[in-house]
């Protein structure tokens, strides 16, 4: 079992190595400067932040663990959290907990509302919670989330918690960096069960009806069959998981134990198929070739000449007579006489 | 009722406002002529079917119906087309079916195998048939095909049936371009109905189990359960539709009659709310962006410095000690300082 610390040290700010290495013998602290560091959008800090990677990275890794959650607003993922997380520490883990929330940059508020969360949880000693990141957009504070995984795990951490509301496009993305994905839910009936869009049931490993407890046990049993028809009729899942539905109540602190079990049951297989790290391989390639095709669309979607040419070929379209194959071939011959994608 | 001719004229070649003029008489072979020039990649042809589309965008709007068919191979829709386009022509309709397979041009051959299709269908005086048309991406055939829409419709056919294999990302591309959206299914118990993609169900306004005869039946009736209780987990279709599940066979022509009407009361809901005029719309302008943006990015892959760099890039993640963050910020930077995306 790891043995974490919070001492501060002054010096980290200009010796990059020495916060790494207090970082990697556990030290609490210097996790949160790292991770300071990581969400900086100055200059200087770039640099701090690349030579902070690279020697992270040559230290010897512990196998770690990444889980994604995600739930529509009042599920009860804080409650669910807080309960598994001591969990696990029971069970000898060290938890890291991090969130990717879409609604936090858009709304100046968050719906995750970080700071009266876990209160409990975030008192453990053997788990390191971090708020929100701030960013402009999902892309960017997704791609330092995958940063501040890499901290988490080099600090000696080996669950870490990836955890999201399942209102965008978020789920994607934390399904992206995580190696295991769970889908938590009410014992709602099929009505209510509208609100969970297919891809993100598709995208989960395993699901968790929460709050299943008092009169709510009926309720969430008809859920579970209704869900359980539902995967049914889903194409099997690439990573060979096979999909269960849990019953559980954070509050009555029942079903826990069998989440937990399952869980690691899950991550166990994935680790012995070889598949966990082939697609984390995979995760990050892909991610990376995505993220770089959406944000050179997005300086494209900037420019001014092609934003009026066109809002031009829109105008053709509008007013007939031509059709969007012929308006895309006017577009094709003007850029390639260009010649202008000057790499 | 409107009467079809089908007399060639040479003068088509040199003259295309009077191919303009014949198609919109209700002449077929001018239909088929307009079509092959719309497919052509000619140069000269270019600006032939740009005053084609332009011609008949003037002339006077019958109301027509774009109907999208999809469903896995094998089950039935050229038979259930060849059924119901009959069906439709006895209750004075004017029936095209279009299609479009995205295996025809990977392959060489066609998942469809037009040739020997619909042959009854395409004697039907009231019925023009179009074989797929050939080209090397999907987003090319796609466009195209909105195109020969238009040219039928402008040729008195008031019911345009689009039909695809759903195999791939065709569906989504027939979706944009049709009012109503049709899947087609076997009846399959769950385990076999995990090869409809979620996604394809979800785009589904209406599904129909072909095949519905004989033992089939007991069978057909258990599937429909499963894909109803399916539905119920889906969110409410933007265009207000209920969607139902219907059984039918095209081989015992039973259940037809309840599948024409079904179809015509969603469309004439559709009319009726105003959804499917201001859907065209919005279909035309968003396949139009998609279309610009995935050609672009297609013309910025093939760009010899950006794969260079892209790999340059990709090296450095896997050898580790960075990340997708830093790396596309190096990105980033390069390209800004470029600036050379003048269109």
């Amino acid at each position: 079992v790891n043995s974490f610390s919070q001492k501060y040290n002054p010096e980290w700010n200009s010796n990059i190595e020495l916060l790494a290495k207090n970082l990697a013998e556990g030290n609490k602290t210097a996790l949160s400067k790292a991770i300071t560091l990581v969400e900086s959008n100055k200059k200087e800090d770039f640099e701090k932040v690349q030579l902070l990677l690279k020697t992270i990275s040559e230290l010897p890794k512990k196998n770690a663990y990444r889980i994604g959650i995600t739930g529509t607003p009042g599920v009860g993922k804080s409650t669910f959290i807080e309960t598994y997380g001591h969990f696990l520490t029971q069970n000898n883990h060290q938890v890291a907990v991090l969130a990717i929330d879409p609604t936090s940059s858009k709304s100046g508020g968050s719906i995750m509302g970080d700071k009266t969360r876990m209160n409990e949880l975030s008192r453990n000693e053997n788990v390191f919670i971090r708020p929100t990141p701030s960013g402009s957009d999902l892309g960017g504070v997704a791609a330092r989330t995958m940063e501040v995984i890499q901290l988490c795990e080099a600090a000696g951490f080996d669950r870490i918690i990836v955890e999201t509301v399942g209102v965008g496009q978020s789920e994607y993305r934390v399904a992206e960096m995580t190696d295991l994905f769970i889908l938590l839910t009410l014992p709602n009936s099929g009505d209510e069960l509208q609100g969970i869009k297919r891809g993100i049931m598709e995208m989960a490993d395993l699901i968790i009806i929460n709050k299943a407890d008092g009169d709510n046990i009926s309720k969430a049993k008809i859920a579970q069959k209704q869900i359980e028809n539902a995967i049914q009729l889903m194409p099997e899942k690439e990573n060979g998981c096979i999909v269960k539905t849990l019953l559980c109540s954070a509050l009555e602190n029942s079903g826990i134990q069998e989440a937990y079990l399952a869980i690691e049951e899950l991550l166990e297989n994935l680790n012995q198929s070889g598949y966990l790290s082939s697609n984390r391989n995979l995760q990050l390639t892909q991610s990376f070739k995505r993220l770089i095709e959406e944000k050179t669309l997005d300086y494209i979607r900037q420019n001014e000449n092609y934003q009026s040419l066109l809002s031009l070929l829109n105008n053709n379209l509008i007013n007939g007579g031509t059709s969007p194959y012929r308006e895309l071939q006017k577009y094709l011959y003007k850029i390639e006489n260009l010649k202008t994608f000057d790499f």
